[in-house]
Formats: C-alpha cells, structure tokens, sequence
C-alpha cells in the first residue's frame, strides 16, 4: 500500500499516521522525493483503505501487491518522464537514441562522435571513464579526469552525458559532469551503491543483473526511489543462457514487461543485448517495436581501433543507418 | 563442401566422382531432393576445389564452414520460398500470417476461424489435432477424423492448413490433409521423424527445442533436408530460462541469426514464445522488426472457452488489431 | 487419486467402479502392468475417498497430490527394485555400476571390457548400437547386427545389457537382445516411443532431458508406466546451463529429489553429466552420496581411441579405481 | 605469467625487471601480499622465461596459461591452508564445518548455537548481520552492535566467525570482530569491495555470483589476492537455472574444477545450494563427496521461528547427525 502524502503535511499528522498505520499491524517507510512525499506499507493482512483516505495530511491511498511499490505502474498509470534539460527528455511518449564508445578514449574521439550525434540528431552521449573488468589486470578506464574533458566538449555541444558509476566514492565526484548515472549489471544488487544514488538528483539507468529477475530489477530500481530519487531509467542489457551464438540473451521479452509493470522509462542496450556487431541493428529495431523508450548503443568512428568490446560497436555509417530506421519505425508505432 | 551435381548427372559419372571424393579423405552423402541434387561432403583436410569443378556431372562446388551444411546460407544465397499454391507464399520478401486455436474443437470453432481470417486476409491456419502433453492423461487432441473434417472446410476457404505432428506413423494418414506439417519443440531431436519428413513433398515447419541451440536447429533442418525435401521453415518459439515473470524467453535474437546464417524462411511463434496473452503483440512485432518471415499465432473466437492454452490465445478482435500492425510494419521495414 | 484394484477385479466391479468415478466428476484411466491393475483417476474436486474404498474389486485407494500419480512416491511408499535376472537387481538398497563404451565397436572391444567387468564385479554392460547424433552426417552406430554379435558375447559372460532404443521400429528387433531399454535425452518427451515400451515387459531406463524439469522426466516416466511397465529407471544425465567450463550441469539435486518424489531407482551418468573425464570421479562419488541407486559410466580401454566422446571415457585403471571408492562409500552410507 | 620476487629484493632491482618486462612486451603488476611478493605480468607474445629467470630479486617464474593468475594451481601446486587460529584451519587436507543461523536474532539464539557447536565439534559460526535483501522494505539485519554481542560470546568459547560483509565502509568497523570476511553472491563483482577486501589481512569467503561462473568467481579472488591478501575461500552457493523444484541448482561440479584449477579452499554451502531442508544433507554429502574443503550450513535451534529462510534450515538435531556422516565420510575418503 502507498499512501502519497500532501506536501504540506506536518509533523503531527505525520506521526498520527504511523501510529494508525502501525496499529494496523503495517510497517510504514517514509519515502521523501524531488517529486513528492510517500508511506510505503508493508503487511499482510487485508486493511480497509477508505479509513485513512480521510486522515489529514493524505493525498490519496492506492493497493499495490506487486512485490515492489513505488517503482509500480498499480498505483502510478500515468507514464513517468525524464526531463534532462535543454528539452531533452525521455518516456511517456519522448523517445532518445543515445550513443558513444565504449571507453573515452580522448578528444579526438569525442570530437568525432558529436559530430556524428550533430548530424543525427542524437543529443545523449555514452561512454566509460570507470570500467568494471573480470580481471583486475584489465584496463580500467581513464577516470575523473577524462570525464571531466568529456564534459568540456559535451557542454558546449549541448550533449548530455551517461556514465557508469561503480562505487559510492565516485558518486560525488562524478556529479557535476554526469547527466545520468548508469549504474552496471554486475552491480544490480549493489544495494549500498542503490541507496547512496537515491540520495542525488541526478537521473539513474539501472541494468538488469546478468541473470537478474524482471522482479528484481524493479527491485533494485525501488530502492533509488524510496532513497528519494524518482529520476530512474531501467535498462534491458541481455541475459545469461545456454545459447553461444551470440554473447547475452537479449530479452526483448523485458522491455514489454516492464513497460506494463512499471511507470518507468525502459532502455534498450542492444549491443550488450546480443553483441555481435552485425546483428544490432534488428535487435535495435526489435526493441523499439517491443516498446522501448530509448536506444542506447556502441558506436565508433572505427570499431576495429575501439578499447574492448569492438565487436558488438557500429561504425558512424551503421548507427545513421539504424537512428533513421528506429525514428520511422517509432513514428509509425505511435 | 556441397557439389551440386547437374540434373542428368549418370551412374557412371556418380561413381567416378564419389570415388575422388573419397580418395581426398572425405565422407561424401548423396542428396536428392525436389530440386536438386546434390553431394555433401564431409571431411577435415583443406582440398583444392578447382579440380572438382571440372568433372563431368558437376555443376558448381561450394565450401561450407558452418556445421551445417545444405541448410547454409554458405552455399545458397538466395532465400528459399515456400510456395503453398494458390499464390500463397512464404520466405524470399513474401510475408505470411498464420492463426488458428490451440486445438481443433469442432465445426463452428473452424468456421468462426475462417470468417475472422477472411476479414483480415490471413490465408494459413494453425491448430492441433495431436497434441503433444507432458502428462498421459492431458487431452491428447480429436485426432485424424477432426483434420479432415478441418480440412474440408479449409479447402473450400482457399485456406492451407498446418498442424503438428507428432510420430512417423501419422505423416501418411495425414499428408493429404496438411500444407504444412509442423514439428514440435519436444520433437526437435527426433531424428527419425526429422527423417521421414525429409521423404514427403510437403513444406515442414520444424520448431526450435525447449532449449534448443540455434545450430541444433539448423542440423535438425540438415536432417530434413538431407533426406530429400527443401521445403522447410524454421520457428523460434522461445527458450527455457530462469525468468518466472513469462512462460518462455522468446529469443528475438535468434530471428535474426536464423535469417543470416540459412537461406530457410524463419517463423516466429509470439504465442508460445512469451506465453502472456497481453504481451503477445509487442513481442510479435518485434519478430517482424528482426527479420521474421511470418509470424504464427493462436486465436481463439473466446480465449477464455479454448481447450487449454488460453492464457496465450488472442481473440478475433485483438488478432486483427496486430495483423493491421505487422502489415504496416512489415511495408515500413521493406 | 490411484486406486488399486484386486486382481480379480471382474468387468461388472470395473464398470460399476468406473461409472462412480465418472459421476464424482473424475476421469479414470485403466492402467494393467505386469505387477498390478490401477485406475488412475483425475479431476479437481476434493473427495471422500472412504466411500470408494467399500467398492468391490478395490483394494485400495491413494491420494497423489503430484501431478505426476502412478510414479509418485505418495501412494508407493516401498521403493521399486528392478530385477534383471541372475541376483541382479536394481534399486530398494541394490547398488549397481554400468559400464561400457559409447559405442559398440567389435568383438575385441566386446571382450576387453567384459574382462575388466569381470576383473571388478560389474554386471551390466552399456554401449550405444544407434547413436542419435546432432548432424546426419555422423556415425549413427553399427546397428542391430553389432548388439546380436555383443548379446551373444554378454550372455555367455552372464552379462545384462542396457542400450539405446532411438525410435518404435526399433522396439521389436532389439528386445530379445536388450536387458534395458535406455531412452536418451532428446526422446525425453517422445511420448510415442515412451507409450510403446510402456507395453513392452523389459526394464526402461528413462534419461532426463536436455533441459528438462525433474516434474517433466517423472511425467514422461508416468507415460510408461501407465501404459502397462512397471520397470523404469530414472536417469540424471546433466542439464544445460550458462556455465562453459564442463559440458552439462549435472544436477546432483535431482538425484535427492527423484529419490523422495518416486519409488523409482535412479541412476546417475557422471560421463554426460559433467563431461570431462578427469572429473568424472569426484561427479560419480557426489552421485553415490547423493542417494543414486546406480551409476552409469562410459568407459574404454583406450579412451583415445574411442568412437567420439572419448573426453568423457575412462580407462580400466580409473574405472576400476572408482568402482571400488564407489563401493566403499555406498557401504559407509547404509 | 607470475615472478615470485625474493622477499628482500630492492627498488633497483625491482625496476630493472619491470623495465625489462615492459621491453618485452608484458605489463607487469606489483602484488605484495602477507606471504609474497609477486609480479604479475600480461601480454601475448610467446616469451623466453629462461633469461628472467636469471635476474637479480627473481626466486621462480611460472608460465600460467589460465585467465586468472594468482589463484591459478598451474603455479602454486600445494593447496592454500587458512589458519583461523586455535588450531582451526581450512584448507591442505583440512576440514572444517560452519554452522549458524541466516541472522544473529540475540543472546539466546548465540549460546544455543554455541552450545550445540560445541556438542559436535563445530569451531565456525556463521550469522548474519547485515543481510543484503531484495527489497529495500525487509529486515536488513541488527548490524553493528549485534556483531559485537556475538563475537563477545563466541570469543570466550573458542568459536570463530564468519559473516557477511555488503559494502566498503562495514570493513572497518566489522574487522576486530570477524575471523572470516563473506562476500555474498549479489557482491561478487563488486570490485570496489573485492579491491578493499584484499587491504585487509583477514580471510575472505568468495560467494560465486548468482549465475557466475566459475571463471568469473576466480577471477574475482584474483582482485582480492592482487590487492595483497592470500587468505581467500571459494564458495559454492547454488547457481540460477531453469528448474523450479528446488531454489538454486548446487552445482557441485563446480567444487571439483575450482578444486583442480585452483589452490585455495572450497567451501560449500549446501543449504543456499539447494535451498530445502529435507535435502541439504545429501547436498552436504555429495559436496563432501566431490571434494569440498568446508561445508557451511543454516542451523537454528527452531527453523521454524528463525528470521527468513527458514525453509533451508536444518535443527540441532539434523546438523548433529550431518556433521557426523560428512566426518565419516571424509575420512573414508582420505
């Protein structure tokens, strides 16, 4: 059960509430947003809402049995949207294509990719300077300082920018150049690095988890929200299968889902999604179809010279090609 | 490597080639189907293909690295077209849609089926007269009396049936009544059906196993058509995974993979494939957007009143809606 | 609900019988095996057993909850023992170990693994004359003639054999050759070949499937055994995961689980479970630990030499090492 | 490849062997733990080990083909023994039982436990106190001062404690109260903390991720050993598969290969593995069985009132009769 509170509740009310919320035996959390305030319930036994809709300080009351709550489309139908400034947004009925190379590798690369954003109308840009690595002997991305010149030309581009964060002393750092924390698969269940990110206004695109759960990475997104952040992305990247012909399994299947489940923008990742180079624009494609509110993916002016991963990147020709399929396509959907 | 032989290769010619395939060390099998014949052969040293060419009965030669050979779009670049008759296509740039219930129940489930396919310019229809159940005590279908009761209805419509089956014994009784006979997922590796299917003219659809590779399929299909018949479709129908939140995880990917890797029209089975009524759409047109070739869904008058499955099954009403969709999106794509 | 039924059971008690059933709104089948008559009776309603109990012709009546009845331990609470002749014996506390190469290759390989049988008190003998294979250019086995030459050299030797039956119309012309019919993964749910050797009086050892659920292989078992055998033996072979490091996982849960859910023995395949020879020993110990009733193993006198799959197959030496730690741990155990 | 550096070489020496490393091609890495002092070196090229061999500050040099390094048995062939204290070591023929409950819940729950451990030779407790949950609205465990509590307890009767750590800043705080650091599968590509983990001189049990594999887990000790700490354990906790008749799929093949590919102790955790109670003891045996160096399992004076996870938690009573049967069973084996 949520309950959204008036914004001007006080202190009082707040705690008549409790104490009612509790004597019915549930377990209140006081949620506090960018966007507004909130008690999620926790309990089980069947309770009459109509009682506490006429406590003071209440604003509306909605059931929800979806594991998660607030991340939830039961109680939230209108469609969430992020806004990014310099009308650039995402989700209810605003679609973004947003590309960039695996690793910032310098400004000649940078340069190269915004001249190949400006040409198609893409505005979001992608980019590693934290990379997370299965061996510690790998190469780890050239940090803070490579964000920070990425962020010079970006800026002055109008581009904004989508990072990984991976632990929860970059976050400070990272804030005033990021315009929206990606958080990775690997750290899904990286619960302290949820909480601290719902501490910050700054949009979050959360990963599913290598083998996460539809239900779990609701999960996950509902613990940035009930941290106070409701600027949350969730994003398809692939699961883990039997199947070797191609790298992950992309889930196309989750984006139609969670589109239902949740009232949160879903991004599609489809060079993780199946990595394999040649097979990313059906799967881009696809995607949109499913119902994706944004495209995110590898692009490099030339792939084979590209830090890792080069075999899942588009080269500049190849990402026009697609940015003009999945915006037809997306036009013909709606 | 595949040679395809001239159409009036002699016994003679035959022997002397097969003799020089063998003295290079490699394993040749004779295959002769409605439109060819051919010698595949197998084997691991590098050989000089140009002396080949020049024998006499040979019309060209043609390395194959996949495991899978006449099934390869190695060999055979042209896609394969499915011709039913009645100018009833699939494969090659023709687009097919195939509804129908889950079981064939009686005469006015048929003709409420045909009236509603008639409305919306489908011309294949799906439905079980065997029915493959894990438990022996399931509903195992109205057998063979009910296809032809079936097919004399959908004769007169100018409809083309496909329906499953499930044991050598039934290809003869049934191939007079069946365009296209379907094999099932848990039959994906019944080789000896895979090989009497490869002795009958009529198209097969052959469905990928519950966990199935996508190169098992295309062996699958190397049975059927090293058996002696070209006419076969393959069908993701979605994978077994760890995910609870749908029936199967539909694989989009492997559409696309399918597509590049064998010349065979590819079918895409949303119904089965996500498993979710609601959701049956979004993944449908996400298999056209990855290159499907015709899409096979189940369509019940009243999904509620089906025999088992209706948890999957769309009514007339929801069906039309989609099939208006994939048409337009099939013409945006092309 | 399964009801058993004296064995005197006369047409006039069993219609009476069935006719009751009927009207409870249950839907019995009559299943008669070589050790006992039952109907199996399904339906949804809670009912009052005790009255049926009082009928004529019954012997008694149990409740199944599963979904799987006549293979559930729930109304069988003894566990089954499979006898195969000559104190050989399978299950309820008999322990035995399988032995043998992939493939039968001729009468030398015949004899050496006879003569190290012998060596180590093995009394049952694998060995593949039909090899299902994923390519229909591969070797298929040598077919019934090398499984007449094997029985004659195994039953001097007093020496049970167990092989696999790929399709029905092999049924008939291996049966007075065979000890143990073995249905491999992939006909797991080949429901026609498993109706059929339910009519057959010869063991069944039923393999798991490739990615089969432990409820799917005691479904395909309750196939067998409701068509009339009563000799199944349940196989846990490995299933298919993400994990590339061995072969298939091989499940040892399922090997507890089987254990409780049925009163079948089971017997695990380290061999195709992990699929690595060097690890097959510490699989097959965890096996015997687990609970098996048997152990099945590929083994060879030289490994190397062997017909495909020689990277699962033990030699003499490993094979008899492990055959006397499996013996040593199964008497610690009881 | 791996330089064992001599204990007292110099910083001359030293940058002469990575300057002369650089030159041929490899990046080498520094590694100084409690025990060694290393150089890890990456590159391609095959290289001639002789000439390094003779440099001044070199002891050995180990050629290691596998991915992760350091915790590789190619070059350190004798098994890593961890030293508790007390007499109490994992590891090198060393076994060890863990028992406790999912969450420390109070002084009375800590006695009980320690009285039960002491009645059967149990020295490893095992607890949670900061429990990492899918949900941001369930019990998260007492923290801090719970563990303090316990390790009071446990300190006086001799016992060790092994318990969970979630995030980098708990290090600290837990380290004088921890004799064995967790890492959980949801953390088990949390870099950041593997990275600090291996600043610490304490031992550190390695959860494999919920679908890891066993690449990936080695890999992961090799952040915690390149950071400078040896002391790690290596746990198998269940992977995430298909099958829904138990929670996870205990993979204990696992057990053997990190066994053989590796030298550090193997740990298993049959009561995650499985995830049901009435099976955990033939998991516990199997994992013994297959050679694991440690079994650690839920034990709760009354699984039924215990927080969460009561369903795979075994009674006094059952862990007493389990411990009994893996100590026979590893000394029948040995």
């Amino acid at each position: 059960m949520i309950i959204k509170l008036k914004s001007d509740i006080n202190a009082s009310e707040h705690q008549h509430l409790a104490g009612k919320i509790n004597a019915l035996g549930y377990k209140p959390t006081y949620v506090n947003t960018q966007f507004g305030k909130y008690l999620v319930c926790i309990g089980k036994k069947e309770i009459d809402l109509r009682n506490l809709g006429f406590e003071s300080g209440v604003e509306d009351i909605f059931r929800v049995d979806d594991a998660f709550k607030l991340v939830s489309s039961q109680w939230k139908t209108a469609k969430t949207e992020i806004d990014l400034g310099g009308g650039i947004k995402i989700g209810n009925g605003h679609f973004q294509v947003m590309v960039g190379p695996c690793s910032i590798e310098g400004e000649a690369q940078i340069e190269s990719t915004i001249k190949h954003m400006a040409e198609n109308g893409v505005k979001i840009m992608r980019g590693g300077v934290f990379k997370p690595r299965s061996s510690p002997y790998s190469f780890r991305g050239y940090g803070i300082d490579s964000l920070k010149m990425w962020h010079e030309h970006a800026s002055k581009a109008g581009i904004k920018i989508i990072t990984e964060v991976m632990q929860v002393s970059q976050i400070d750092e990272m804030l005033p150049y990021v315009d929206i924390f990606q958080v990775g698969a690997r750290n899904s269940q990286n619960f302290n690095l949820l909480d601290e990110l719902g501490k910050v206004d700054k949009p979050v695109m959360l990963k599913r988890g290598i083998s996460g759960t539809i239900e779990e990475l609701l999960q996950s997104a509902e613990y940035i929200f009930s941290n106070g952040n409701e600027k949350i992305l969730l994003c398809e990247r692939g699961i883990r299968s039997y199947e070797t012909a191609y790298r992950n399994t992309m889930d196309i299947n989750a984006i139609a889902i969670l589109k239902d489940k949740s009232h949160l923008p879903v991004v599609a990742d489809p060079s993780h999604g199946i990595g394999v180079r040649k097979y990313v624009d059906k799967i881009a494609l696809a995607s949109v179809a499913a119902g994706a509110d944004a495209v995110i993916m590898e692009v490099h002016e030339c792939p084979e010279k590209a830090f890792s991963d080069g075999q899942q990147t588009l080269d500049h020709q190849e990402s026009a090609i697609l940015i003009d399929k999945m915006k037809n396509l997306r036009a013909l959907l709606q």
